[in-house]
């Protein structure tokens, strides 16, 4: 793993490291924020996924989140949104191709050899972790995201509720299988067969039995991308029939912007922070 | 004026406007976060000016201050950091020039046509405020900045104490007269006599008589620019020898970047709102 900076913040340390992904084939870059603590303690974890252009520069940069990951003790780590390189293939539309991997293991090629993000988040990075930051608790990790990283965070959190002990989202896509972004991406990563993609949907995973005791989404109700794309109502449906706690915050006149985001994300912190922190 | 955008964020608006200067001969772009307000409240003022390289949009995204701006009421104002277009002239190097125009009317050509920022940012953007943003109250205004932009406000303040009730800075250039970027700037901007730098110089504005109550002044000991450029022992030795109250924070660990930035920038929010709320 190679330090590519770091830079005292808020008491805690903002680090970016590129190290070579066995997931992807090619290097990957994440952010990484150490709140200040006690030697030898061990500080709970919160992931956040980025959205679709995004890299892990974006909510590092633009987040807000360092302020409440000091007051609380919260490690915070954002990973890149694709793999990255001239070996990587790419497509012409923002949403499809590098910087729109949809958190999934492709099975089509030509996108099959490097997009697998889904294995990348859930095994690869979180063991990097754990041996390069002997400080990260692995045993209290939450999970967040934005957009498509919401619907990232809210997939990988129902597919393993014994690890993720609280997930949040901002914006997220509610269910990819019922909009265009997600046709098209997981379209071309997986496939026809559309019950390939239901371990990809978070309303289909609940349909399916994925449940997890309580969810918090924020969603601006001025976002661009809130009817046709976003459709938090579909995740409402699924969770009332399945039980699930979700807490729907509809923000008057927020958009899909980092300003939304960061009005919210140091809230998010504390909600995490409560949670992993409980004994 | 026109509206480059507008974002909520925070209970209030982060917005980006242009308009025509006739200060600098050219467009300007500046950013205004107006925080939650009931109708018909006037607002206390913080100008932000920032440093080399620099528009308003560094501090516009990285700064975190909106939270605080929006939990002690006040307005908080970035301008851009020198003209901008093809017809202003440029320098090759990042530290004269374009985002480089040290908060001087210049009067060496052929800098001297549009490389008035002093004019801009003392008298035409602050009538364009109060014109355009009624619920700014002008009568309340503080100033703060960083590396150049400290010098700025340093001088900016020091020399308009009528004006600007508080003064803050971060890693303030403490003395174009004594660091290699002063020196290059100041002599290509107003020539080879030293005296006519005097008037953009904090050190020599005190020395020369200009007084304030009190300076906040926050640095990191592990700035790279600290010993060459900036040289904070400077403004502690003038402030001493004329009684002004200078706090000067030597922050551990901490380096030049908008993460120092950040960390500090919301408690010198409260720091102006506290003595820009004051009867």
């Amino acid at each position: 793993m190679e330090t590519l900076s770091t830079n005292k913040a808020h008491g805690g340390v903002q680090g970016v490291y590129r190290h070579a992904s066995t997931s992807t084939g090619t290097d990957m870059t994440f952010s990484i924020f150490v709140p200040p603590h006690d030697a030898g303690a061990k500080l709970p974890v919160l992931w956040y996924l980025s959205g679709l252009t995004c890299t892990h520069a974006n909510v590092t940069e633009k987040g807000e989140y360092r302020a409440a990951c000091a007051e609380h003790g919260i490690i915070f780590i954002a990973p890149d949104t694709s793999p990255r390189g001239d070996d990587v293939p790419d497509d012409e539309g923002y949403d499809f191709g590098k910087g729109a991997g949809f958190y999934v293991d492709a099975t089509e090629q030509p996108w099959a050899t490097h997009y697998r993000m889904r294995s990348y988040i859930e095994d690869e990075l979180p063991a990097l972790i754990a041996a390069e930051f002997p400080m990260a608790d692995m045993a209290r990790q939450g999970i967040t995201g934005h957009s498509m990283g919401g619907h990232g965070a809210l997939t990988i959190g129902l597919r393993n509720p014994d690890r993720f002990r609280s997930i949040s989202a901002f914006a997220p896509i509610a269910s990819p299988l019922h909009c265009p972004w997600g046709e098209k991406a997981l379209g071309g990563y997986l496939g026809d067969d559309r019950a390939t993609w239901r371990a990809y949907d978070a309303c289909a995973l609940i349909d399916d039995g994925a449940r997890v005791p309580e969810l918090l989404v924020d969603q601006g109700d001025a976002d661009n991308f809130l009817t046709e794309q976003l459709k938090p109502e579909l995740l409402q449906t699924a969770c009332a029939h399945a039980g699930i706690d979700l807490t729907l915050r509809m923000q008057p006149g927020y958009d899909h912007s980092y300003y939304f985001i960061a009005t919210f994300l140091a809230g998010h912190v504390g909600w995490h922070a409560e949670r992993l922190k409980r004994g």
